[in-house]
């Protein structure tokens, strides 16, 4: 047990896991924020406490909630199947500093992508920020598959 | 191998874990049954041996299907990451009854805000379990960074 | 560290955790094909190139579109699960056999689902595909917490 966590590859894994999972987390406070802010509801129980006439109006979809939700949905998308395929790629033992430039690419792009996402930044940003992300992941499943395959 | 899987706290994270994910699991039947119940179909095919006349009166969206879909949806948001950070924290060694607190609280929020989200409880019961789960989260990446830190 | 990847059974999930979470990772470009091929899209700056008065006939839903991400949404809700359950599995000691009929019925399964969903094949193959990935996940999961169980 301990061995795992002294492993200076699983642990720079487990740092930025955390972060990029945190980051994902966010995503929902975000949604709640936007959600008061823009009036804008999808349980009956979320807006009971609204005067009666106003209830109705407020189950709506917005521009901004459905904005966010899809950023959100990215990063499901995204950040799990990379914390997933890291963690086997950092069993794979490869060194230090390919693993830090793996780990630091991916957390920054997503970082980048959540920023042009929700800013609505013109594209490629969003564009390119994803692919960043997703050739990350796309190169430890490589690493796991060449090392480990067993059909 | 076997050493993982010897560890109290790892037990202990891999039987709620399990338990969680199987919760989890649930929502895709539940949705299914509500489909039928309520009438309320996405796909063409799923309505292809029905009458011709009612095809197309099926393909439509339900509230009730709509509800369940969301808390399906949340699930993912919350349990996911739940599994992901918790695996690391039981991995950084922490004490047998810290660990079992924080399973158990989550597995419990978890199953009440299903219960609250489908039954439609009055709020804050589905803000309030859904903010106890997320508060395990945030304490076992807490653990995990403050005990791995390597950027 | 070296000792789960020389772990047969742990190379065994390693490879096909990495095959269905690549499949589910193919979503996302099979998503923006469609979207650019049907001419719907989500977001304002995705068609800031188009000419003006196309631009708000592009920002709508297209049937295609919505199934590929019906698709993609189920991976989701599925493979995720999978991987997470399917490590611990692996961590319980199974047989060799054993496991490889697991993980081979699960990536079958949700490769012919995928076919069945976006070829909109008749019912009940995509169903029926996806019962044989749920069965899967179920029976790896009733194996963790029959050994490992710890409340």
């Amino acid at each position: 047990m301990a061995t795992l966590m002294e492993d200076e590859v699983f642990k720079a894994f487990s740092t930025y896991a955390a972060i990029v999972i945190l980051k994902m987390l966010l995503m929902a406070p975000m949604t709640a924020y936007y959600r008061m802010t823009r009036g804008a509801f999808s349980n009956e129980e979320d807006v009971a406490l609204k005067p009666a006439e106003e209830r109705k109006k407020l189950l709506r979809t917005h521009p901004d909630v459905e904005r966010v939700r899809r950023c959100h949905q990215n990063d499901l998308e995204s950040v799990v199947p990379f914390v997933m395929v890291g963690l086997l790629y950092a069993l794979t033992g490869p060194e230090l500093s390919t693993a830090l430039l793996h780990f630091r690419v991916f957390a920054g792009s997503r970082i980048f992508h959540t920023i042009s996402y929700v800013g609505a930044l013109p594209q490629p940003s969003r564009a390119l920020s994803w692919t960043a992300g997703m050739l990350v992941t796309f190169s430890m499943a490589y690493r796991v598959l060449s090392t480990v395959l067993l059909l």
